[in-house]
């Protein structure tokens, strides 16, 4: 496997100040922390100072950390913590593993900013952090910061095209095939999805696993009965007429939001959930999935486990796969929109 | 007193890279920030981002605070992150805020677990934070953990019996004001309130604004036009019977999710919002309110003030007032569900 360091920048460490001053680390540590009763000359002091201007070495605001060769400190930078639950549940699961092995979480949002992206990396640094988490609300391909690369990192529900740095994420197929099971559990043959109009890791799994499920179970895909919409509630009631027209009987939705403007569009046409069509969400976000009329089905995306498991490949506990992927079950939560339809 | 930049080796500064580079130290900032309408010669762009490079210049926050010394951190323990966007609306602010003064926010999140709470205060405490914001998902009273008393501390969404430690929270009674005040001003007189079953400041505040907007525009109060119920869809949905019993032309809900409960309640009754009924939310939960057939009038719970003004209060910038609070308005947010009803 290739050295992390020969292909990206590293911070500068208190060895490489050492060895550029020509003394040893424990007399850099000591003019570093200003070590009272340490015999240091001035000459190999000044030399001490003048390596750490020329290398940029940053002393870090916690000098203990420095003697104990560390701080406990784990970064977390998370893109969207103020516009859904979902990046609050993956922070929820890092600090909790964090926790639990010593470790001290620092959280940065930044909503998409790309300054306060590149603002919360370098205080990660400035901390010594042992190591960043890097997370995205939801699943896609990211450019990686260029800070990034100065400290171990994980991926958390996003990943790097090259693939170099460990990622964390959801199994979309699995997740396709277990709400799309979760219909022809009830005898559903003639099965719509409504899929997004993004290009996605969510658009391309969720579509793999309905049509395994659908395989699985001998049913021939239809590509008819496949549709994309806006993944929002106005998405999903826009295609009440194209599902009605196919005469699906069950619908695997995108994600919860489109499930609910299914709902009110199917409602207006007065067909009944899930007497007249069966309805699947995904998300279970559960503002919405639990309180709809009916109950909504659907399948959990895993962002607390991701956060956690995050934690676990940081720390070394967990090995990624030779892809530098972990992938995270979506498990399905059954709720009153799926039931046997009584046409079968 | 000792310069400290005798004994310790300092961070590299602003006003470094104006000297390596041969400019100003504005022209630096400039170029660091990204100045728009800065006039600044290709030449001394181009030295400058160069003096950056080899000194290592980091742009940010931190920087100067290695040079003051002191802990740099201010802790922020919330309750409930990983279940509503409240919490990381409180935590956005926060930390916009604690970043502009060059403060690092120390994020833990309770769950409202007893034990993860003493831990995170522990935890601040430790790192020496210069205070701790105390956040609750929804308004209300708290009793103080113990370990607040060692630090200087602000809560933030709640407040405790004594009063003694400031409070940031909403101004319940404005909000009531302002939902009521819609509905007014499209001419309704016969306004419900579906009130939550849950003793709470909102509950009150709320109910006091409602009374004193219909006070201002000279309408007395009916007790039969107000109600409470549980405080979710469900709760909404089982309010329509009396509503439509009162023969109200508005409502103004405890919150989004009652309203959508009340939607959903409404169709199956045949009466149309906004035509037949106006309705009117709180708490402008966007995934919802945003969202509905029609969207959701409804007033904004100012949660990223909350969190913003509470480190403003923390660092002495802000003062509350005698009682030890600050209060912050609710603003409404106008969409489609209230209108001039055609009865009228």
């Amino acid at each position: 496997m290739k050295d992390r360091n020969e292909a990206a920048p590293r911070a500068v460490t208190m060895r490489d100040v050492a060895k550029a001053a020509g003394v040893s680390v424990s007399t850099v540590s000591h003019v570093v922390n200003d070590k009272k009763g340490a015999r240091i000359g001035k000459d190999a002091r000044d030399r001490v100072r003048q390596a750490i201007q020329d290398l940029g070495y940053r002393p870090n605001a916690m000098a203990k950390n420095l003697v104990k060769g560390g701080s406990r400190f784990l970064g977390l930078v998370a893109d969207a913590i103020a516009s859904t639950p979902f990046a609050g549940q993956i922070i929820h699961g890092a600090q909790d593993e964090a926790w639990r092995h010593g470790y001290v979480l620092l959280v940065a949002n930044t909503e998409g900013n790309n300054d306060a992206e590149a603002e919360a990396i370098a205080m990660m640094l400035e901390h010594k952090v042992r190591g960043i988490l890097y997370s995205t609300w939801y699943h896609r391909e990211v450019a990686m910061p260029a800070g990034l690369a100065e400290a171990d990192s994980v991926l958390v529900n996003c990943f790097s095209a090259h693939g170099r740095v460990p990622a964390v994420v959801p199994d979309e197929v699995d997740g396709g095939r277990e709400a799309t099971r979760m219909l022809l559990a009830e005898g559903h043959r003639r099965i719509g999805l409504v899929n997004t109009t993004t290009a996605s890791p969510a658009h391309d799994g969720r579509l793999l696993g309905y049509r395994q499920a659908l395989a699985e179970a001998g049913i021939a895909f239809d590509p008819d009965l496949v549709m994309d919409a806006h993944p929002d509630q106005e998405g999903g009631y826009e295609s009440v007429g194209r599902l009605l027209a196919q005469r699906v009987t069950g619908v695997f939705c995108h994600n919860d939001r489109v499930a609910m403007g299914l709902y009110d569009g199917l409602r207006e046409k007065g067909a009944r959930v899930p007497e007249d069509i069966a309805v699947v969400g995904f998300d279970n976000q559960e503002v919405i999935a639990a309180h709809l009329r009916p109950p909504l089905s659907t399948v959990a995306l895993p962002h607390y486990d991701l956060g956690r498991v995050g934690v676990r490949v940081l720390l070394g506990l967990d090995e990624p796969a030779a892809d530098g992927r972990v992938t995270i079950a979506c498990p399905p939560v059954r709720r009153a929109s799926v039931s046997t339809p009584s046409s079968i």
